[in-house]
């Protein structure tokens, strides 16, 4: 019998699990369970008729290129499509900055390979993605949280850890903030600490990732498309790069994502796909190109935030009915997740076993926070489960919490 | 102005970029250009009717799986499926063996990732695939290269290269090969090569990396099914980590592929895929999944086979016809390539940048070599061109030669 632990690399050793995948596969294993886990979009508005329209005609055979290898950059017309969805959003961008990804994860894996040398700091917000925790750490980055208010990261506390991390002689090059609907939080970052955040970055010469998978899905009793202008719209030097995909907007099935960066930067991040994946699933490009130039994209916006927005009264109403009291949490103003304080002395870890007994789950807290701490705190996403379930789940999980408690 | 080269990675800074993939940007640029450059398929037998019916069926609705987010470990019926064609080809595997991947190349790079530190040996064929070389360079590896001969890989030379990196200090990990039409000479590893090559690995202690896309396509004027029996065929130990890939038998599109390996290892390549994108494309998974069940790919196999041994006999007849003995090569008995050695005095990129001004490209002999030789080699890919073109192609050619000479 082999031991094949002998044979990992230092990476190999260390690689770090996402715990939201890993609630993936519990919730694939059971019946009848609800889940707030993973942050999937929903089924119910998935533009099917569209779509098989769409693929109907790509694949009539007119066009070889539609199943055969396409260039690593990605299909010519969906970069030039991603350049007009851009600037709708206020950002000027040319071809030569974009880079397909197969999902957004993979623009922070290639940002991590390509940036960041082991040791490294990246500066993260506290909770954070876990995705991106995972991607940073695998590239053996030293990840250090910083403190989030309502207003979102705190600039202070920004500046105080790069100033300490640096003053220990360590290399601090990115901060990895998701401004809009953050996830785990929800929070908005304000347009006023948006502003101070790009101003910081120049000052301590850092460069920014903005993931940015929930900006179009604000809720418009609560904020505005204005309030979710990206950072990257209001970048002079060129600090951000930015990351954003078509998985929220129109179906995650297709793995199609894009990165924005300076010219010279996005040719390494090419470079490291190339051995990465070689290209992206080129049918999946041209499907997203055509439902983006058919208008299919543009007209589910409004659906998709309605919809959120009903689910997220749906959850709220719930919480309050079955839990009254017991929760905390602040009203998201967009995207996909309920962030909620537990009860004094009750932990993430011992609700969740109780939950998947009662047949609900969710994400513990604390696996989004970089630094061991927020075991007091879950993530409900509401974007999945249809109307129905997510009352009964929140009931459930009122079960589960008065069996804790 | 800021200096991005400041924010580069140790990765980042030496990123090795595919000679192939550089190739690909030649030719989308030019008009009338014929390729013998990447190793595309034959878009003639794309199943265009199969597939626009098969995808119509999977985007009925009814199955709001086929949109969603995916399993990480892959679609498990598409697992079960590849474990039945494993079977076909002599390989014994079960589900927990397997993991789907974006196309083979992410198996190469997950391999390097999670088992190879910066400055391990990778023991690699001379010449081999551009591929696999970027992805182990990627992560530091050190390459040696192995002489081969018309056999395939050199025991004797592969034991030597072994035992003398093991003398300077360095861990020798793993071996990268294509035992089936390899890429770039086409040879087949004899079946006595093989089981030597399996002892070898367990004597000297060495994981073997079997990369296989072509084996099915075997001509069958020149050899047989039996001929291209999987290292992983005959593997008691558990030696062999096996990749494979739909790229090639049904559509490269699609970007599926997988690996197959022990299940400790798999879980590890599976954790490190959660952070790199999360799933393969999960519709691209159902569509291949259902081109299996439904015997599409079970069909096209001899008819590809067919196709690619009629361009190859095209091409070679082409070569001796317009360029009777200046180029010497060994006849393919399968797979997309054809190998050839320039005339004495002629170098590879030499002949690239005229061939170019004639319209035809080819990849330079010397991408394939890790140890800086092989300028007198060239590669031409008979696969993607139509027959004319082929024959137009090698007319071009011929014409660069005579400039050249």
């Amino acid at each position: 019998m082999i031991d094949y632990s002998r044979f990992l690399s230092s990476t190999g050793r260390q690689l770090a699990e996402s715990a939201i995948r890993r609630m993936g596969t519990v919730v694939a294993g059971a019946t009848d369970l609800v889940s707030f886990a993973p942050g999937y979009p929903a089924p119910e508005l998935f533009p099917w008729d569209e779509l098989r329209d769409i693929s109907a005609t790509l694949l009539n055979g007119s066009d070889s290129d539609t199943l055969q290898y396409g260039p690593t950059r990605g299909y010519a017309p969906l970069l030039d499509a991603i350049v007009g969805l851009s600037a709708e959003r206020g950002i000027s961008a040319t071809r030569e900055q974009l880079l397909i990804t197969s999902g957004s994860q993979q623009g922070i894996d290639l940002i991590a390979r390509v940036l960041v040398s082991p040791g490294d700091v990246v500066l993260v917000e506290l909770p954070t993605f876990t995705g991106g925790i995972a991607a940073f750490r695998n590239a053996q980055a030293h990840l250090v949280g910083v403190p989030q208010d309502a207003s979102g990261i705190s600039i202070d506390a920004l500046d105080a850890a790069c100033a300490r991390e640096r003053t220990t002689g360590r290399t601090v090059k990115l901060l990895y903030v998701i401004p809009n609907f953050q996830n785990p939080t929800g929070a908005l970052l304000t347009l006023d600490r948006r502003r101070q955040l790009v101003e910081w970055a120049e000052r301590r010469d850092v460069l920014i990732v903005e993931d940015d998978p929930y900006g179009s899905l604000y809720f418009e009793d609560a904020a505005s498309a204005a309030e979710t202008r990206p950072l990257r719209a209001e970048d002079p030097e060129g600090r951000v790069l930015y990351l954003s995909t078509f998985s929220k907007t129109l179906a995650p099935g297709f793995r199609v994502g894009w990165m924005m960066a300076p010219p010279s930067l996005i040719e390494r991040f090419e470079t490291a796909k190339q051995s990465t994946d070689l290209t992206s699933g080129i049918l999946d490009q041209h499907v997203v190109y055509e439902a983006v130039r058919r208008g299919v994209v543009h007209a589910l916006a409004p659906q998709l935030r309605a919809l959120y927005a009903r689910k997220r009264d749906v959850m709220e109403q719930a919480i309050r009915a079955h839990m009254s009291g017991r929760l905390s949490w602040a009203s998201p103003k967009g995207g996909f997740f309920v962030w909620a304080t537990l009860p004094r002395g009750c932990s993430d870890q011992a609700l969740l076993e109780r939950a998947i007994a009662h047949g609900v789950v969710f994400v513990v807290g604390s696996a989004f926070f970089v630094d061991g701490s927020g075991h007091d705190t879950i993530r409900l996403s509401f974007s999945a489960p249809s109307i129905e379930r997510i009352d009964e789940g929140v009931r459930r999980l009122a079960a589960a919490l008065t069996e804790l408690q």
